[in-house]
C-alpha cells in the first residue's frame, strides 16, 4: 500500500461515520494504520464530513511526526499514535460522540451484557475508563488519554483485541479493529448496543446480564476456534 | 414454483429488512417455505445486505441438508428448519436483533397487550420464551432453540396461527407467518408495538392492558370468521 | 368540487400520512368532505399506501351509503361519517397509530398542556376518552367511537373546533380540521406535542403545565381575533 | 453586502434547519444581520419551509422598522431585533422547537454540563430563562421576551459570545452566533446536547457535571487563545 492508497481508505471509512449516523458536523475521525510502513492515516481537524476530500487527509508515524499532507491532523491524533504503538496489531481507530454510548460515557457506567448482540461482539460489559486526573488533563492532554484506555484495560485485565471498544467517562466512545472498517463497524455496534441497554433498564430495572453459557456460545460461534457463522 | 422463484422471494424479504429499519450489517435473516417441495430457502450466513444477490440463497430440506447453493446458509438455519418441520402452515420465518423488541427480549419480559395496535394481530401478550438450559446450549444450540420457542409454545398453550411472534429471553425476536412477506410484516409490527409497549409504560407505570372485549372486536374485525378489515 | 377531485385531495393527504412518519403499511385513514355535496372521501380499508391510487378512493354520504368506489372503505369509515353528520365545519379527518401519540392512548392519559408548541395550537390538554363499553363495542363498534369522542367532548365542554384533536384510551387517535390538509397537519402536531411531553416528564417528573396568560398569548397570536401570524 | 445577498444567506440558513432535523412545518425561524448596515433579514411568518424562496425574506433595521420586503415578518422578530441591538456582535440568531432542547424548556431546568460534547461549545451549563410575567406577557410580548434573555444573561454574569443558547422556561431554544450559520449550528449542537443530557440520567440519575479541569480543557482547545482545533 501507498500513502495515497492508505488516505482513500482513511477517507472512506471516514465518510461512513455520518452515513452511519454516528457523527454531525466535525464530531469524530477514524485513522488507518498501515503497520508494514509504520505509519497511520487521519482525518484532519475540523473539516466538515461535507466538504472533506481524500487529499485532505493527514499521514503520521507512531511519533506524531506528519509524514505527509498540507492541513493540521484531527486534535485527537495524538490518542490514536499512541494507541497504534502499544497494540501492534490494531490498523484502525475511530472516535465518535455518537448519542447512546456518549450518553453510556456521561453516566459513567459500564455497558453490561444483557444479551447476544452484545455477546456477538464481545463477552465483557464494555469498559468506561474513568475520567483523566488533573495532573494528566493539564499535561499532554490527548497523549494521556491514550495512557487511560491503555491502563484500564491493562487493570481490568481486558485483552484489546477481545474487547474492541471503550467509553471515557464524561467523554465519547472509542473503538478499534485490525483494519478501519471494523474499526467503524465496532463504533456502529457499540452505539446499537448502547441504545439497546438504555432500553432494556427501561423495561426492567433489574434485568441481569445474560447467563454465562450463552454469552460464551454467542461469542465462540463468531470468534471462537470452531466458528461457523460466516462463508 | 422453482428454487429459482423461491430464491428471488426470499432475496427480496431479505432486503426488506434494512429497508424497515429492522437490521444493519448482517444482522437477521429470512426464509421462505415451498411447503410441496418441503424444502425452505435461507439467506447465506455472515453476508452483509449490501453485498446480498438472490444467487447466493441457499435452499435447504427440513433436515437440514442443503439442496441447491454454493454458500454457507445462515447460522440460525437449523431453528428455521425446526420449525417449518414442526409447524406445517409456517411459509416464512424472520429473525432480527430489532432494537425495541430485542430490548424487551434482554429485559426478559412479555409484551403486554396495552392497545388496539397490538389487538390488529393478536390478543395474547407477546411471550418471551425463557433462556435456554446450559445443556440445550452446550448441545445442538440452534436446533434447541427452536424447541425452546415450540416448547414454550406448547406449555403456554399457545397457537402458533395466532401468535405469529416470540421474544428469546437475552436473545431477539423471531416472527413468521403464512410466506415470508407476512412475516417480514410480523417482525415489522413486533418492533412498532414493542416501541409503543415501551412508552405506554413510561408514560404511565400503571397502564393496564386493554380491556378483552375491545381486544377480541380489534382481532376479530380483521381475523375472524366475520371479518371485515381489507378488501 | 366533483367526486374525481374530491377523490384525489384525499389520496394526496392521505399519503402525506406515511411520508409525515405518522403510519406504516395500512394503518390510518384520512377523509376529505364536501360539505356542499353532502359527502365525503376517504381511503379503502386494507390497502397499503404502497399500493394506493386515487381511483381507490371512495365516496360516501353521512349515512354510510357508498355513492361512487369500487372498494370496500375504510373500516372507521362509520366514525368519520357520524363526526361529519355531527360536526358541520370538519372538512376533514385522520385517524392514524402514531407512535407517541398511541403511547398516550395507551396510557389512558390526557396530554398535559406543557409549553408553547402546545399552545401555539390549542389552550386545553389534548384530552383521552375513555375506552368505550362492551355493550358499545358489541354494538356498531365504529359508530360508538364516534359516539365515544362526541359524548366526551359535550361531557368535558370542549369544542370540536378550538380542540381539534383526541386520544381514544387503549387506541390511537384522530385529528380533524376545516379541511383535510389541516387534519393531516393537526395529526402530525399531535404527534409531535405527544413526543415532547413525554419527554418532559422524564426530564422532570414535576413539570407544570405553561402559565395560564402564556397559554392564551401563544394561541391568541395564531387564532384570536387579534392574530399576527401568518401572512 | 447588499439586500439581496443578505435576504439569500438568510434563505440558506433557514432552509437548513427542517434539514437538520430541527423544525418542522412553520416552525422556527432563522435571521441574519449585516452589522456594517445596520440591518437584518428574517424568514416571513408563517411561510412553510417547502414554500419559502429567497425573495420572501424580509430586511429591517433593530427598531422593528421594515426596510425592504412584502411578506409580514416572523411574529418572533421583535426578540429578533432586541437581541441585535443589545448585543452588538450577533450576527445570527435561530429560534426553534426542536424537540429535545424544547422538551428541557418545558421541564423549566438548566441542561447540565455532563461531557466533553457540551464543553467542547460552552463550560457553563445551558441556561433555562424563567417564564416572563403576566404583565411582560400581556404587554409588548415578543420585545420582553429579549429582555427575559437579556435580563438573565446579566443576572446571572453570563457572556452572550461564550454562552450562545438559551432556553425559555414552557417555550423553546434561541440560539445565536457571529453570523447566522454559526447560529444555526449551535442549535443543533444544542440540541444534541438536550439529548445526550436526557439519556444520561435516565442512565444513572445520579450523573454528575464533568470535572472542572476536563470542561475547561475542552473549551480551550477550541476556543481558548492556544486553541488548537482546526485549520
Amino acid at each position: 500500500m501507498n500513502y495515497k492508497e492508505l488516505k482513500q481508505i482513511c477517507y472512506e471509512a471516514n465518510m461512513m461515520l455520518p452515513k452511519l449516523g454516528l457523527v454531525i458536523f466535525t464530531f469524530g475521525n477514524a485513522s488507518a494504520a498501515d503497520r508494514n510502513m509504520g505509519v497511520f492515516a487521519i482525518k484532519p481537524s475540523g473539516v466538515p464530513y461535507t466538504d472533506l476530500i481524500w487529499q485532505d487527509i493527514v499521514v503520521l508515524d507512531y511519533d506524531n511526526n506528519i509524514i505527509e499532507g498540507n492541513k493540521r491532523p484531527s486534535s485527537d491524533t495524538k490518542t490514536h499514535a499512541l494507541l497504534y504503538k502499544s497494540w501492534n496489531d490494531a490498523g484502525g481507530i475511530v472516535h465518535t460522540h455518537s448519542t447512546y454510548a456518549t450518553a453510556w460515557a456521561q453516566a459513567g457506567r459500564d455497558i453490561p451484557n444483557y444479551g447476544t448482540t452484545h455477546a456477538d461482539h464481545l463477552v465483557q460489559n464494555i469498559p468506561c475508563a474513568p475520567p483523566l486526573s488533573d495532573t494528566a488533563i493539564h499535561g499532554d492532554y490527548e497523549t494521556e488519554t491514550g495512557h487511560q484506555i491503555i491502563n484500564h484495560f491493562e487493570n481490568n485485565k481486558l485483552n484489546y483485541k477481545e474487547v474492541n471498544m471503550v467509553l471515557l467517562a464524561h467523554h465519547a466512545p472509542f473503538a478499534w479493529g485490525t483494519d478501519v472498517h471494523k474499526a467503524v463497524y465496532n463504533s456502529a455496534i457499540l452505539e446499537e448496543i448502547a441504545k439497546m441497554a438504555w432500553l432494556t433498564e427501561q423495561i426492567n430495572p433489574n434485568a441481569n446480564v445474560l447467563p454465562e453459557a450463552l454469552m460464551q456460545k454467542h461469542y465462540e460461534r463468531k470468534h471462537g476456534s470452531n466458528a461457523y457463522y460466516g462463508q
